[in-house]
């Protein structure tokens, strides 16, 4: 099993680095009152109530003190106290950064912590050439480095508000970000890769590329995509829709909406109601609910005829609009939205095909991500939270189905973490995190094995013995949203997406306008015969028909640039939407019966004949 | 213009004969209250409140004694009177049939028609051999034939219950259905049409090849998409998206729902509330609405940027799902759902291109249908009811609109005509009303002028003039429902679909278990490279490799039965799945390099290449 960031060097690092923040902030600012400093993905933060208002220049300063006081080499040691002990630790006046002046969070804290926990404390100190005692001393599990000369490499990010408690009716405290790393690359690193991913941002990127909008008339987290989107969404469907066709996958089609009553039989209105879209409900009418998750329907179409052994595995797959009334501070662009598009698919199996069926979606999984060119993921295996009582269905089930997925795992080699708590309501689940191009990471795909609702709907079939039996269900989706997945690659590729899925692949520029017959006549060679071109001015030459000769049925997504700006202006626009070819048309080209290429990737390549050009396109 | 059926010799002889079958059941039932008995769509009703209930039995009795009345060759005559006299016409206790035991409905009647109106009787009377008098006397605007004696091919049908004035707080009355032709032939034919039609159904057909199925849990007029039909469904998809990208269309998706404002502003909310869905409301959420209509979602794709008249027609494609909530009376198999998938795009022009790109919406129309087989359709334009206000928008746009549809289809010759009152909210209608195999007529595809939503959302486009000039909305849907659409191919083709839409085109027999191999090795031939296929039985041979050579890259959809029943189960199992062609493979072929080739329309080929094979296959 690979390591949890939680138990890395990294985390206790990023941990000692927010008690040294803490400590410059007592330092810089008496009177400051601390709450909360915890490590988190990709840094730190602490959440302090400040005397007076903290701006984002106030950081450089706060980041020198941390400078200095790191130097200072102090030793961070633990301490475990009794209750009474830590109450007046915190309220001793002689200790810098104590005493009730600003203890009010602090004590709080511990009055939050079960009378059966171990009460630690963390200290650090030293006294500086000058005499000064330097302390800070915070109420803290830790774990922690052992002296504040480990952090070295650090930044203070950005300020933001935080209600203490995560409570709008509470205080409003100052919450500064910052990051630590083990060196100074991989903190370069850090950084270059936050300024690239502003660059990279999928929304700015989705609105300069044509990908989709929002509109407020239609509502939050509701992409309508645009023609360069639907495009793009529609090729990568029918790529894994051939994935899948080849592995044996059955496609279904299914409402959006259902009755109330399938949902309180798969147990999503107890389960998952707060992710639910207000009910369609009417004293005359029947109840409907906006469909959150498509297995229901599945299971009806499973459970519409007889099903035997000789039958399964039954693997119905379905391009499937859901959706979930995600909070408004939750949704982000097309990454989360309210209304997405799940790969989806369920697999009804017998238990003893159980093993070589989730084999089999894991290295569909891996085939997708590699045609994506998402090559570096790392596997979570998300179990049921022992404490938690948002679960359907018996122990047993949840045990036999947690062991289906470790056991597959360790079969293929395929390393992974588990995860308590991070379960589907019905059953465990494998997540794929993927690293994109920049380091950051991604939870995209996921399958998920359960025993449960194939009880809860009393799922059957008919074994060799001649016996009903329950099959088991795999919940599957490569992608995980299509929207997500858009979403992810946008910034993984800036926008440039390989040359099979970028929505225009070809783009061709007529010089001027007595070349756009021939920049149609090359068009039509390249997308397929039977499509109809644009209005052509009277006096256009046609490109040489020889020229156009041996090329096959082409299928490329092309377009043309027929505006009456200069070749200048219309190669820059080409080159801003991304596009992986050029070919640019002129009198020398018609009269020689070639093409002027130009290669996204390699920039000019000159001029060619049209068949070499079609030679040299990716597969 | 051609003929409406309300103008029609049918309708009247229809008319003629509920009034015949009305006299009859007076003679035969005295007491019997008539109500309304009108010439309907293939045939004509009459309700009446019998003194004792009515079996099903008792219509050859009636159907008798129509027939000895037609013969008394009665003149029908019309009468106009004062409103005094007509009401002492119908409590005249001397005439059959009236006098005030029986009138209580021809009161209600009466005094439902309005003061200015004339008010008129039809009359059939004579006196028989043996000096009875028949006579059937009916406040009535007719018109009618002119005797008795030109009513002789006809039928009673059934009869079912029906309230009085559809009112379900009123007495249920019997419904007589009942039918008339011209001619013995036309007569037979209908009834022939009719038993076609019951073994055509499409609810029937549907379950049978497994199209779709509906499940009480999902809800009325929801329909679940089977593995075939989503097949058969994304084949018409395929088609008719290529077709559209040939005609500079872009796809556009958009979501399910919206927020209430979008449908505020479109005037859904105050002129199409009826057809919705209740709202998604909640005290803290905003109010969300389920998608009735896809246009609000291109106007607001359209808005999102300047457009310029070099930019125009924009045409916006999506099959996009909507819902609509119909009565639950009214929802009929796939025929008419609650949620269905149009065929839908909007076009965004300038007036001057509105005739030249209704007439592309036209004919591109005609060429789908041409495709699906649909070759006999007339033409409906729907206007404006004048006496409505369920409308939006000004007179001028009304007529403009209007005026550009007639327009167009006169100059391309084509004939149409006028049905005030069938418009859209926002704008006039040509629909295309199919007419099937049995001669039976299916309303469908739709195209729509619209000035109003343009002007609604405020719409722009500059023009070259560089003002903003407002666009001209075109709505169209070829097959206006996806779900409808194949309702009408099911029961057109009673499921044996053409090869081109046949979701199985060629099914592939093995004879025994020890030719499943070779089955696999020839369906991996026909369906392309990569297609994963199932577990084999380890003694198979292969089917000869020279065998397979030679055929390029096929792509057909391809089945096999590898099931353990004997050839003749599989064989009549195929023709029950209406599969265009089975191959038959057995030990003889294996050794051969052929298949038996079965035809779905030819029967038995005999032994073939899979070359000659793949050679007579439909292009």
């Amino acid at each position: 099993m690979a390591e949890r960031y939680e138990d890395s060097y990294l985390y206790k690092l990023r941990h000692s680095a927010a008690h040294l923040m803490a400590q410059a902030v007592q330092e810089l600012y008496p009177g400051a009152k601390l709450s909360i400093g915890p490590p988190i993905e990709n840094g730190f933060y602490y959440d302090i109530d400040f005397p007076a208002p903290l701006k984002e220049e106030d950081l450089a300063k706060i980041e020198k003190k941390m400078k200095e006081l790191a130097k200072l080499d102090m030793r961070i040691l633990r301490m475990e106290v009794a209750r009474d002990d830590a109450r007046a630790m915190i309220l001793d006046e002689t200790i810098p950064g104590m005493g009730t002046a600003v203890a009010e969070y602090k004590l709080q804290l511990l009055d939050a912590i079960a009378e059966d926990q171990v009460l630690s404390f963390y200290d650090q100190q030293r006294t500086d050439r000058e005499g000064t005692l330097h302390r800070f001393i915070d109420l803290c599990r830790g774990p922690h480095v052992e002296t504040t000369k480990e952090i070295k490499f650090f930044k203070l990010m950005t300020i933001a508000g935080a209600y203490w408690r995560g409570n709008v009716n509470n205080k409003q405290l100052t919450r500064i970000y910052g990051t630590a790393f083990e060196t100074q690359e991989a903190l370069d690193a850090h950084l270059y890769m936050l300024e690239e991913a502003k660059k990279r941002d999928h929304r700015l990127l989705g609105r300069e590329l044509g990908l989709f909008m929002f509109s407020p008339r239609v509502g939050t987290g509701l992409p309508l995509w645009l023609p360069k989107g639907a495009t793009l969404r529609q090729t990568m469907i029918e790529f894994l829709q051939q994935e899948q066709l080849k592995r044996g996958y059955e496609p279904v089609v299914t409402p959006h909406i259902a009755s109330i009553k399938l949902y309180e039989k798969s147990g999503h209105i107890i389960n998952y109601r707060d992710k639910m879209f207000p009910f369609m409900e009417d004293e005359e009418k029947e109840t409907y609910i906006l469909k959150p998750m498509n297995c229901p329907f599945h299971i009806e179409i499973y459970a519409s005829q007889m099903r035997s052994y000789r039958d399964l595995p039954v693997r119905y797959a379905e391009f499937g609009t859901v959706h979930r009334y995600e909070q408004s501070g939750e949704v982000a662009g097309i990454l989360r939205c309210r209304g997405f598009t799940q790969d989806d698919a369920h697999l009804f199996v017998t238990p003893d095909q159980l093993q070589s069926e989730f084999i089999g979606v894991v290295e569909l999984m891996k085939a997708v991500l590699d045609k994506l060119g998402l090559t570096e993921f790392r596997v979570r295996v998300g179990t049921k939270d022992p404490l938690s009582d948002k679960y359907v269905g018996h122990d047993d089930n949840w045990t036999a189905a947690t062991n289906a997925i470790t056991e597959a795992c360790d079969s293929i080699g395929l390393d992974y973490e588990i995860s308590p708590g991070d379960a589907a309501f019905y059953g465990p689940k494998l997540d794929l995190i993927i690293k994109d191009a920049l380091g950051r990471e991604w939870q995209m795909g996921t399958v998920q094995v359960d025993y449960n609702l194939p009880e809860r709907f009393d799922l059957e079939y008919i074994g060799d013995d001649g016996k009903p039996h329950r099959p088991v269900m795999i919940h599957r989706a490569p992608f995980g949203s299509l929207e997500r997945m858009i979403g992810l690659l946008t910034e993984q590729y800036s926008g440039a997406f390989p040359f099979w899925l970028n929505p225009v692949q070809i783009a061709i520029l007529p010089i001027a306008d007595r070349h756009i017959q021939a920049a149609y006549d090359i068009a039509e060679a390249l997308r397929g015969p039977g499509f109809k071109v644009g209005a052509v001015p009277a006096d256009c030459a046609h490109y040489p028909a020889a020229a156009l000769a041996g090329l096959g049925d082409l299928r490329y997504r092309v377009s043309i640039d027929d505006s009456r700006e200069t070749l200048g202006k219309k190669i820059r626009e080409t080159q801003r939407m991304k596009v992986p070819f050029m070919l640019i048309v002129g009198d020398n080209d018609i009269e020689a019966g070639t093409i002027g290429v130009r290669s996204r990737e390699k920039g000019d390549l000159g001029a060619m004949t049209l068949q070499a050009f079609a030679a040299m396109l990716p597969k």
